[in-house]
């Protein structure tokens, strides 16, 4: 249901967010662009159109060629675009004229395409500050240099996080329904495992589940036997027997909400007792998490916990050897999760990751680590009640990587380099679901959670 | 299968046929830039990457960020993208180097990425024609200004036409075997619909095939009870009983060619006498397009030869009157029809779209129409063996298209508005198929004609 009360009050809620970066009468403009169908061929043959998650958040209007400008002095705002022509309705349908559309999300102003470049001018002229975000889009890039606009507002960026990052209630039903539909999407793929199954098979079936229910995918699936290469989006493989599948995917609602799940299954149905050790290990990493999540505590205590926790366990299988603690500064567990714990997620699967990953996921009292692992952690905040975040902890062991800090030394003191030789061909493990934190804790998103305890896994492979 | 030998051959074709641009030493360099991964929310969370057609057809390289340059004078080529480091592998995993990918694809050298900015400008510096096509995405736009280039090369341009135009036979199979996958996914369609049923369920349901077997669909699919609005994407309607759905969609292949068919059904299984009558016509003006396709013959005159049946039948039923030649010169035909009859067909959809549509369509004596119907047939020419082209035909009662006429007077002599009246909630029928010029006629690809006579869409439907 489309209320422009929500589009009002959010576009509202900015501008007086934005009276704080200058006195009144000199806070200038704030410019909007909405995104243009993505040519996938040929310009005219787009891929399925995707609109700017930013737009979505403050005017709603999903398709494509908008602009908007707020002006930040006097609060109104003007929408730009063009209205049909009879050549194109015959290819469209009847189309609402743009004026009716400003009105669907409360504009009092509409205005052809190509007088947002004047506007822009007009403003400039006149010594305003125009503010806008960063580029998400090669069109966006083009287009902000035909207005001759090149620094993004970092003002009105920390606006927008600061608003965004924090779900309301509404974005909060339309999240789990996601998560709904990503869980039941998460369950057919399971159901499709199968020794001599092709990998693209699964995806397909998965991906037509989520065009069917929802937008699609809210990324591109990673549907892999290596689960030890992140993002690997080949699906040519043939189920082979006595491995780990890795199954990282979500479905992005007709809402254009995202959800993000990852499973780890035994090809065969069994774990072997090497999956099985690395396996639990991975999951109580999970379940350490999600134990830690309550408003306050900073995101990056819980990675380092959970880099704790891991290499109890990893020492315990005799894989790390020493004092934890040392390990856990020293980074040794970015060896075998080079990525961070989670992310923010709305939206944006990586919510509002063109915004800057440092605006949006640490306070400003928080700098990036340089170490491998945590240094890829893109939520390290002190969690406030309606983030949305994943808790995707993984084990992966990645011979190139060993090889690599073998070579150098690198934490020789720590690590059994000889004893990791026994796992390069186990591939990888990530387990991964999406979490509200509450005003008192936190809750699991989506009706039903996916199995995750190894014997629940077995139990429903072998149903 | 890779096969180095087709691109060697087709670049070395390229090279003698651009040898007529300028005497030798005077023809300078052939710039192909590949596609790069297109962002849908954010940079780093791309759609499923697509390769650049011509890129393929040329270099068969199917990933992100390579360009090339082809030197026109010496018949020597370097392919320019990057090495992946090791930050990257874990992303990735192992990657063949750029030096190797030059080899697979028979280039003798590979330079960084950045150093093609270079070697074009010490071509342009020494006043060396730079040649190179129009783009297709923003990023392209982007790049081509970066390298200060701004006037695409006809040369090229024609010299790829005329060999994309004409099929070898390795792609015929490729084609056929896409048009396979496209009437496999029909069927699943036609098999899915039923009253009650909502639109995008069914498109799940092809689009999760198409993604199984190819690499998804060749174009955003149409499945609309409006087929009077002919690029409609929403699917969100419920189906209705009495109504048409027309069905126009294709699988693109994992090899990246496309298939690209049209069938439009009874929802409920059964024709109204009104929908049998106008069906029929249509199906009767796909016979006669499809018998008339042999080489010489120019595609132009079999649109006409459509319009002019297509005319007689609704003489017949007495929406038009008087003399039907008049009535094909006056562009009547263009009320019911307001596209042309097809297009060609390879490694896009409409071939070679971006290259410009009369380069690619129209002969050097043969005009575009600015008639509506006629003046949007994307193929005009006489017809070669090899060449793939649709065949779909049409009609259409767009009620705000016959307001306009009616109230401009439009070939009022010879339409009968008041009888069309009867037609404003009808929608529209189209139904395509592909098919090839042989040496002496022509065939329809894909091994299954989907089924197309009014009775066996029945017997179909009802079985």
């Amino acid at each position: 249901m489309f209320d422009k009360e929500v589009y009002i009050s959010r576009r509202q809620k900015l501008v007086s967010l934005m009276a704080v970066s200058a006195p009144e009468g000199k806070r200038g403009i704030a410019l909007f662009i909405g995104n243009v169908d993505a040519p996938a061929q040929y310009k005219s043959n787009g891929y399925k159109f995707r609109q700017d998650s930013t737009w979505l958040y403050y005017f709603g209007l999903d398709e494509p060629r908008f602009a908007a400008i707020l002006d930040l002095d006097d609060g109104t705002g003007t929408l730009y675009s063009d209205d049909y022509e009879i050549d194109d309705i015959i290819w469209t349908g009847p189309m609402p004229s743009v004026a009716s559309l400003a009105g669907r999300t409360g504009l009092s102003a509409s205005a052809p395409y190509a007088a947002l470049d004047e506007a822009v001018q007009a403003a400039k002229a006149q010594g305003r500050p125009v503010h806008f975000i960063p580029p998400s889009r090669y069109y966006n890039t083009l287009k902000l240099k035909e207005l001759g606009l090149t620094a993004p507002s970092e003002a009105l960026i920390r606006a927008i996080v600061s608003m965004r990052l924090v779900k309301e209630e509404r974005e909060i039903a339309l999240i789990d329904a996601a998560c709904d539909l990503g869980q039941q999407m998460h369950a057919i793929a399971r159901d499709a495992i199968g020794v001599g199954v092709v990998e693209q098979d699964i995806v397909g079936k998965m991906e037509g589940f989520a065009l069917a229910k929802g937008w699609g995918v809210s990324f591109p699936t990673i549907l892999t036997q290596h689960g030890e290469i992140f993002h690997n989006h080949s699906h040519d493989c043939t189920i082979e027997p006595g491995r780990l599948l890795v199954i990282d995917a979500g479905v992005e609602s007709n809402d254009s909400y995202a959800s993000d799940f990852t499973r780890t299954y035994p090809t065969g149905g069994r774990f072997t007792a090497q999956q099985r050790d690395i396996y639990t290990l991975v999951y109580q990493c999970n379940e350490v998490a999600f134990g830690m999540i309550r408003p306050g505590v900073a995101y990056r205590d819980v990675h380092l916990s959970v880099a704790r926790r891991m290499l109890e366990g990893l020492k315990d299988l005799g894989l790390v050897r020493g004092d934890v603690d040392e390990m856990v500064a020293a980074g040794v567990a970015g060896l075998f999760m080079p990525h961070g714990l989670g992310h923010n997620m709305g939206l944006d699967v990586h919510d509002m990751e063109d915004l800057g990953e440092d605006l949006v996921g640490y306070d400003g009292d928080q700098k990036r680590s340089p170490q491998l692992g945590l240094g890829s952690l893109r939520m390290a905040r002190r969690l406030r009640p309606g983030n949305v975040i994943t808790d995707e902890p993984g084990i992966y062991f990645i011979p190139a990587l060993i090889e690599k800090w073998k070579g150098e030394g690198t934490n020789a003191a720590w690590v059994d380099f000889s004893k990791l030789e026994a796992y390069y061909n186990f591939g990888g493990i990530r387990l991964e679901d999406d979490v509200l934190v509450t005003a008192d804790g936190a809750r699991r998103l989506g009706p039903n959670r996916l199995p995750i305890a190894p014997d629940d896994v077995e139990a429903v492979m072998n149903r």
